[in-house]
């Protein structure tokens, strides 16, 4: 079918029909689906008819080859023109065969590994019959009392980008018409969710236009350049309206300026949501600034259905806009390939094949190895085989290590941290004792701990939030460990033994308590199918840890926000010539983050030789290189991830104290050394100037090479006209 | 001298002495200073010569009848014109006699307070020479991390807007020239000084240009509605630039659009620090930005004298633009009469008489008692002369309680709770022990302190944080009490006594520790000089406690910021339909403040009637009046805030939960009550739209009106447009 077929096809539909294709509801509102009929009091209260029903575009949450491919016979059978359903679904990190959470992802820096770890969720949910994942979310976040950081790729507008055209390519490969491995993706939400003030969540979003473009829109855009199906929008207000009805957003910004042309979704609820957010007095109106907006597809509520219609007939809203957005959701059905094969890659068999496969779970725990970031090493790591292992901690036998958003995974799959040691080591010498659980604990249990730990060699604490404590809505205004696991490590910590603490957690902590008191911290996340695995791997030195944080560890909750690419002030604390007080700082603790961005550490050494820049001068015809020589001169093989930041010394704004502009992730034998080379174009230079317009600005730079946002070579350059 | 001779003033000026007139420096520059020569190094090192000191407009913190006179006299002997110099100082909360810190006066609700308290620092500054105050500080704030938050009126905008208002109708009086017991006035920080990004004193601010009128800049418009003469740029950026070079802000919005044409300073060092902030590549750039935005007056940097006059020769300032910040300086002379009288209000007998005289210091008495905010009172307050009091604490004889920014206020005149509390029990009733240092102390000193308790009737802890721990850079993340006085009141708990709390301190606090193991809480704030009897007669039911807080006390450091007058969300907490799980809030603490906007306690009790509505509905023409009966039906004497709010139940952009529209503070005998009156007009409906314009909208709202901001009546009411 091609556009003209499709536009005849919406002739055919009526009005009804055509408002009934832009709503979208849950699975059990289906026939066929196995959870059919148990909302039905939702329904009514809803108004929900069979015929909304049958004629409806999308439908939400469905999979399992089976029930999708009932589901879709079901609903062709009742739709009048034939119109296949979509098929949509949360696939955020993985399908059932569970990836680390997408922050733990970010940190290995490896866009090849985003791109597999999407292609992998993209094959096993379309063989469970999903067409679009809203994946990938690529809000750029600065506060770790927000859930949902777990689900973003962390603080940087550059990794940000590079991570959203990875899960876009890996979700939807370069031929969804006929690649049914893969599925369509949603990038979300549009725009600046993450930035949700005191970062509770759905709270307002308030910042001035040019930081949006600056720090949170790219990633967006990025998505969309990579060719990005659809996109979803936020639940927050951008500039002082919600973005589900900001027609300067959508309409302006989304569609006009930038050109996207493919689905625009709500996000659940959020167009009813326009009246508690005291934008609209009642559905009606809801329906009215939705539309106008741009949101193509109403998710979980009813206000297009019931409203549309007498908008248009009100004039309030064009008919046309209907088509408009109907021929948007039926070109992405034709672009899935639906039209032809409305049940696409749904399979049981391929469910089987694929599902939980050796290759998937073989992928996943690499992937968790790559994720995991060493925070600290007082000699302590990696453990012997031999050494007697005292495993202790709610963590220690625990499968709640899949974290949020793993829908169709399950913790009863997941490998645990016991489980995982004793593949590298003999059970015997693994003593284990839970301690305490996450928030709460006895008094005798952490007594049972400290008699578990009496003969051991090595203290292995396994620590950290439950799933629920992340995610969304998994909010904390506290972000120390629970206080129960501060508790055991102070009980253990007078037995004098070494100790490691492995976290499996959803957000940056305040680790306060934990890091200052033990000799090891490795950040595990929550490393999803095969975490126990991958962490005993690194525990043990079968593997070598060489992940790096994309986002900074607080150094206490206080000090939110803490991100590394912050604006210059105009009292520096540490500058030549600053005042001891009067500058821009706290009283009482620094302003640095405990754990910095690109931070993490390796069972090796790396050393950088002096860093050299091919020219004192850059101009838009002649960029730089800089160049340094990494050696490994550790005894381990490792992989280290080379950073290049640059600093722009004056411009229209105030501008970052660095900004990440490239970096490459390298092998490294024992004494093997590499090369690095970086170019550096005048392209890179460009930011927002206060009139919104992306240039760079002759002057001068400084560019920093290194192992980390603070561990850095400084190399000063400057940018000239073209002319000099 | 009328403008047209100042302006042939300006004529005769070289340009050297033009742009001299536009530099200020500290007081040890100039001859006849008692600390004349102190900054020989420094001035060799700015380069300033002595011809643009004798040229020089104005003078910053320069005070004492003695010594301005010398200064002013030696300066027009070495001034060519005979151009007298302006003299200008930080007085925020008294001159000597010392008010409490502002965010405590701005607890009273009281304008004529505020207006009286402005009144006696200009005439004490006024006789020692004093010419234009840096004050008022109108800054909104939300973020208690931040020192300077008590130096402002808090976090509601039309409340902020009162004060200004007050302040400057104080400061300035109704005759500048011929009145020379009053000093002008300079408000400040334009523009949102008060959102500095985290709570770290001179950060980022960034917001939308919607937020900031709508919330930020009506207190500093309201203080030029009130003839304020002078503006200080603020130290941040705003929209990305800082606003000491941001044309934009200042050029456009404060002269063109609000038609300012007095005297805009910068602060302290700002011009320089336009490099360190990234938008001047040197000083010739600083000058050349500053100058374009519109600051008249550098202080205490020399970019103006060392480039404006190549500036000139090139073509990139035009001297037109010297000429008039000249005139603004010039004609701000002319108004304080300086002109006729160079030495105006300063006179040694003038000090004498009214610098820390009886009425003053009744008057700052008065203030301290009606500024101190009753949190928390069961059955233990008021004292009773004859109760045995243990005192305890590091403020229990402690001088350090006039605050931050109490320059010439002296700690050994200031009278401690100690001394206070003696005025009206018997010494021998109150015995006294330190406990504690504010930030340190030892297990012998607790112990003392529990000893000292043992055969007390009551013990009242005298606690808080040393006065640098608030006010300009003292910023903390971590806001409870220091832990080492937590300790004492967790030591003194199991005597099983009566405690009463009261609290020092800049800004509101993380009470946990406190406000739940005690039996009362006073919020002293710092309350200047006669705080101690001030406290005492509030403790000891001489008087009735009255105030009621203008900042919210946050429930822990990570709820930061909340604030009482916030947007509304998609997903609030507590709707009828709400989930339990997916809606704005942490998992760990309540969204509430601990205490809110407005909260504050009484030794009596007032009831309030029904609150009644006069109509249903509202237009321009027709406003609406609210009523409400409150009585006093406690057994003493007591002062009530009434508070009328509302919430726009739809709006344009979204709309706070609830915005303070008036208030009336009443005086209550027991038993007597009184009819409250509110007037509600279109007017106060109106706010920023999206784009910007400030209208209302009909639709409905709902009116509050009660004793806090969170303990009103409902009363609906829809505005309709005139033709209905």
């Amino acid at each position: 079918m091609n556009e003209s077929n499709l536009i005849s096809l919406i002739r055919q539909m009526t009005l009804d029909e055509k408002i009934s294709q832009l709503m979208q509801l849950s699975t059990p509102f289906y026939e066929g689906a196995e959870s059919e009929g148990q909302i039905t009091g939702p329904m009514e209260a809803m108004g929900i008819t069979d015929d909304m029903i049958h004629n409806s575009g999308s439908v939400l949450g469905l999979s399992g080859a089976k029930e999708v491919i009932q589901v879709q016979e079901a609903h062709l059978k009742k739709n009048r023109l034939g119109i296949p359903l979509l098929v949509m679904a949360d696939i955020i990190h993985g399908y059932r065969t569970i990836f680390p959470i997408t922050l733990g992802l970010s940190c290995s820096w490896d866009m090849e590994l985003a791109e597999k770890s999407a292609e992998i969720a993209a094959a096993e949910a379309s063989a469970a019959g999903v067409h679009v994942t809203y994946a990938p979310m690529v809000d750029l976040v600065r506060d770790p009392r927000w859930g949902r950081v777990m689900e973003s790729t962390g603080e940087d507008p550059y990794l940000n980008s590079q991570y959203a055209r990875a899960f876009v390519r890996g979700f939807q490969g370069k031929d969804l018409t006929n690649d049914h491995s893969r599925v369509a993706a949603c990038v979300k939400h549009f725009a600046a969710y993450g930035a949700a003030e005191g970062g509770r969540d759905y709270n307002t979003v308030d910042m001035s236009a040019w930081q949006l473009r600056e720090m949170y829109l790219p990633a967006y855009k990025a998505a969309l350049d990579e060719g990005c199906q659809m996109v979803m929008a936020a639940f927050n207000t951008v500039d002082g309206i919600p973005a589900t009805g900001n027609k300067r957003l959508l309409k302006g910004l989304l569609r006009e300026e930038w050109g996207f042309d493919g689905v625009l979704i709500s996000d659940w609820g959020a167009v009813k949501e326009l009246i508690p957010h005291g934008v609209a007095a009642d559905l009606k109106e809801a329906a009215y600034k939705a539309m106008q907006a741009g949101i193509d597809i109403e998710m979980m509520t009813s206000a297009y259905v019931h409203h549309l219609k007498q908008l248009i007939e009100e004039e309030h809203i064009h008919e046309a806009q209907i088509d408009e957005a109907v021929l948007r959701i039926l070109k992405l059905k034709q672009t899935l390939g639906l039209f032809d094969n409305p049940t696409r890659g749904a399979s049981v068999e391929q469910e089987q094949l694929i599902i939980m496969s050796d290759l998937h779970r073989a992928a996943v725990r690499d992937a968790a190895a790559k994720s995991c970031v060493l925070l600290k090493n007082d000699s302590v790591l990696p453990l012997k085989a031999e050494q007697k292992i005292a495993l202790i901690g709610p963590f220690a036998q625990n499968g709640d290590i899949l974290g949020p958003w793993s829908w169709q995974g399950s913790k009863e799959e997941a490998v645990q941290l016991f489980d995982g040691m004793i593949t590298v080591s003999d059970p015997e010498n693994i003593r284990i004792s839970q301690g305490c659980g996450i928030e709460t604990g006895t008094e005798a249990e952490l007594e049972a701990a400290v008699a578990a730990a009496k003969n051991a060699d090595v203290i292995v604490l396994a620590l950290g939030e439950d799933s629920l404590m992340s995610g969304e809505a998994g909010c904390r205004a506290d972000i120390q460990l629970p206080r129960i696991q501060l508790e055991l490590i102070a009980k253990l910590k007078p037995l004098g033994k070494p100790m490691v603490a492995v976290l499996f957690n959803g957000r940056p902590l305040d680790l306060h308590g934990v890091y200052d008191q033990v000799d090891a911290v490795l950040e595990a996340w929550y490393p999803g199918t095969e975490g126990g695995i991958a962490i005993a791997e690194l525990l043990y030195g079968k593997r070598n840890p060489s992940a790096k944080l994309t986002m900074s560890f607080p150094y206490v909750t206080g000090q939110i926000p803490v991100y590394y690419n912050h604006y210059r002030t105009g009292r520096p604390q540490g500058a030549p010539d600053a005042q001891v007080r009067y500058v821009s700082q706290y009283l009482d603790i620094p302003n640095e983050p405990l754990f910095p961005f690109g931070y993490g550490l390796s069972y090796t050494t790396f050393d950088y030789s002096e860093a050299r820049i091919s020219s004192g001068t850059m101009s838009v015809n002649k960029p730089l290189t800089i160049q340094v020589r990494v050696t490994n001169t550790g005894s381990m093989a490792g992989e280290e991830i080379v950073q290049l930041y640059v600093r722009d010394l004056v411009g229209d704004v105030v501008r970052p104290v660095k900004e990440l502009k490239d970096f490459r992730k390298i092998t490294l034998a024992p004494g093997e050394s590499q090369e690095i080379t970086f170019e550096l174009t005048e392209k890179q230079l460009r930011y927002h100037h206060h009139d919104l317009q992306y240039t760079s600005d002759p002057g001068d730079f400084i560019a920093y090479v290194g192992t980390s946002s603070i561990e850095v070579q400084e190399l000063k350059f400057t940018l000239t006209k073209e002319s000099e």
